[in-house]
């Protein structure tokens, strides 16, 4: 296959964009597009200050090289939540470093989660979680980008997902038909309380496969591996079925995800009057939480 | 695994209810909760004489036989589309005849599409018809069992559509947010024009796997194999996704449909006052149509 743009050995095809491209002109159309993207939904705004939550995978760290390619004040943070005997953790952890090493203006924090409260997310599960420990992980980052956020001013937190993670959670919300998650899920939360940052996804529209690409190509040098809690995960599960859809009918994962943002725009699906959100504030970190007294982060710790 | 009800041996293990069950008990359970459905779901209202459209399978066979045991005034629809040179249409038509013969009061009529029209399916689509052939027999089967249930004065046409069919359809309107479709796709849905019977689904709650049961230890002679034409068909791959799903999560199905229902029922999903049909009447015909002039049918059988 050609590159569409010179003519060269295209080294990536994008099926569902009919597009084969040549390393250099797939490195530019990648930045271009996130660029596009982050204005066609109007991601940022003038002034703000970007938080980047980092994992060092392949697609927050694509992300922060983009943003830095695009002039972008962004810092990022990486979030050590102590896994696998901090094996995993600090693997990762040491992707960050090197990719800021490497990099002028990659500014970067890391918040240490054993350090800051006295326990691992793995620890923290066996004593107090009957669910797959992915949900507390969740629940654990989106605390302490909200909370890093606001104490630091920032005006927006920024995370890598692609199109794979927002099909296969849309994939699971419609499973059971989650009309509140399904209100909610967006390439762009706006801001809904003074505390809680916009939250944006620039690479949303990309496939996992075509961010992975970009940081190959771009020499990113990333963690491979899954985390090792998350084998046998449902997400993980429902992305296989995705593919095998997508595998049937080019495109079909991207359809599914944008013909659901459209529908929802068109038709005003799933906004529905009495779903709107009542925030108060958590009694302990002051956090916005629906729940009343302490917020679900805040109830791990005390209880355990 | 031993009966629920008499200890005996279970033929049937139905997973997503953790039931098993002997041979005679699952015969009454089933009958049993096609009932139960009929009332919760009001499909059949006093008085009502029920066309049942059947194609000679597991499922429109095995709904016939309930429907008599339950003392429904039904007369069975038996549609020759005139498929595979006759050939899978002739082997369908010889199991309904001898279904009906075996059991007392077992009323039915044929329409032979190549006989009344002068042209099997299969011959008018590969004359006209652009996408895959499932679609047009699905055109042509509605409007003749609208047709047939109009002029004869019948009050409700019932389908044998189970679970994995439902369930596939809306994965399919899912797949492509069709908020038109997924607002009109249920188990009863009321006549909306005086030439339009009610359409009703008594086994819409029925796993295909126990419909299939039903008519094997019931003794139906069905007719096992697919039309020819659904090789590879959307719907068989939507169905093998789903029991992957399944697979991995007794009930998946089941839920995907049910809170579906649920869904739209509480929160008024895809109801969208815009969303009303406009019917006016074909000019050939007298069918309702959202077309102007003629009906989608009709237009067919014009252009050829």
């Amino acid at each position: 296959m050609k590159c569409r743009k010179c003519g060269g050995l295209a080294v990536v095809n994008m099926r569902q964009h009919r597009l084969g491209l040549c390393r250099e002109h797939f490195l530019d159309w990648f930045v271009g597009q996130t660029e596009r993207f982050i204005e066609k939904y109007s991601m940022f705004h003038p002034g703000d200050r970007i938080l980047l939550a980092v994992s060092g995978g392949k697609d927050s760290l694509a992300l922060w090289d983009v943003l830095l390619q695009l002039g972008h004040d962004v810092r990022a943070l990486y979030i050590n939540l102590g896994i696998n005997g901090q094996g995993y953790s600090e693997e990762s952890k040491a992707r960050v470093e090197r990719f800021a090493a490497d990099r002028e203006g990659a500014d970067f924090q890391v918040m240490d989660v054993p350090q800051a409260y006295g326990k691992s997310v793995p620890e923290l599960a066996s004593e107090r979680w009957g669910r797959k420990i992915c949900s507390l992980c969740g629940l654990v980052k989106r605390h302490i980008m909200n909370r890093v956020a606001y104490e630091a001013g920032f005006t927006a937190v920024a995370t890598g997902h692609n199109l794979d993670d927002e099909a296969a959670v849309l994939f699971q919300n419609v499973l059971h038909w989650q009309t509140g998650y399904l209100a909610r899920q967006a390439p762009v939360l706006p801001s809904i309380h003074p505390r809680l940052a916009r939250k944006v996804k620039p690479f949303f529209r990309f496939y996992e496969r075509d961010t992975a690409a970009y940081a190959l190509l771009q020499g990113i040098d990333y963690v491979y591996d899954e985390c090792p809690h998350a084998e046998g995960a449902t997400t993980i599960f429902y992305k296989e079925l995705l593919n095998q859809l997508e595998a049937r009918s080019r495109g079909a994962k991207q359809q599914f995800y944008l013909s659901f943002l459209q529908a929802r725009q068109e038709v005003g699906l799933f906004s529905q009057p009495g779903e709107e959100l009542e925030l108060g504030e958590c009694e302990k970190c002051g956090q916005p939480t629906t729940a009343p007294g302490l917020c679900a982060f805040c109830r791990l710790w005390e209880m355990s």
